[in-house]
């Protein structure tokens, strides 16, 4: 059943004061081969890598993405570090060395059992005209804007099968308030 | 293997100007039970509710929380919509109707196998204080601030097992740089 409106207003409480500066920071998603991660995400999505940190003795790395304006990133590594770590939104790519040469590997991409998290989503000025280019570009889509009921959302899939929904704020508004 | 500063430079394209006015707008995760949910992310976390929607005829609804300033929340439901959907960082929870009462079901948090998804981030001014805050409030632990070879950063679980990191950017600096 879905929650009445009493028990929402009933379990959702003002934000304690002392959260006042809390930030959604970082999404993690654990990928396959960064090569192609990287691409995706740059050349595909448009974020630019913020930083990266090898842990040799833990065989990882550690890629962060986000949007962002070139001239806003300190180019000092600790700067850099600290603003990273303040912004909101950031996507943390994690690499376990070894993976990208192991044809068996794959990620589980949670939208078949066991189910959990869903998918990230990026607003677009226009998903049409995002879309259209996402597939000229060769990116396998979930769903096109036009398929299913829910018509000018779409999700397209990332390197690792990760999903993606390409959305946009007036679309959304279309779908929910007709 | 890590990749080189080269590889890393050669994966990396400058974003192309179409995707200037993207926005990493959501991380969707599924939830049990969205009293407990809405409970967690606001009293606890800080977030505050910004909209939900049901869909009756899929049986789910879908609430979307985010750290925003109340003031900056249009009332208009439509204007609203449109808002939420064009903000960075979001946190979008899915609830299928029926799970908060089947006691078998549970949601896989991606942390053992098989893995893809690891967690949400919050950055917040203090780790050490936000920490003594959640184990005062009863939030279960993944990481204590001072457990594991990581000072500094902890990790605690969301009502469905999810894991969300507490980090602080000068902390990450520490850790990452000295």
């Amino acid at each position: 059943m879905s929650l009445s409106d009493a028990d929402v207003a009933a379990a959702v409480s003002q934000p304690d004061p002392c959260t006042k500066d809390f930030v959604f920071q970082q999404t993690m998603l654990r990928i396959k081969d960064p090569k192609a991660s990287l691409d995706f995400y740059t050349r595909v999505m448009g974020m630019r890598l913020l930083t990266k940190y090898d842990f040799p003795s833990m065989t990882f790395t550690l890629y962060f993405l986000g949007y962002e304006k070139e001239a806003d990133i300190p180019s000092d590594p600790v700067e850099r570090t600290k603003w990273v770590f303040m912004r909101r939104a950031c996507l943390e790519l994690t690499h376990n060395w070894g993976t990208e040469n192991d044809p068996n590997f794959s990620h589980h991409n949670f939208n078949s059992e066991p189910k959990g998290f869903g998918h990230i989503g990026v607003a677009v000025p226009d998903v049409y005209k995002a879309c259209e280019r996402f597939d000229n570009l060769g990116i396998p889509f979930v769903k096109k804007p036009d398929g299913g009921k829910m018509k000018g959302i779409a999700f397209i899939q990332d390197p690792d099968g990760y999903w993606i929904e390409i959305l946009n704020g007036e679309g959304i508004a279309d779908i929910c308030h007709k």
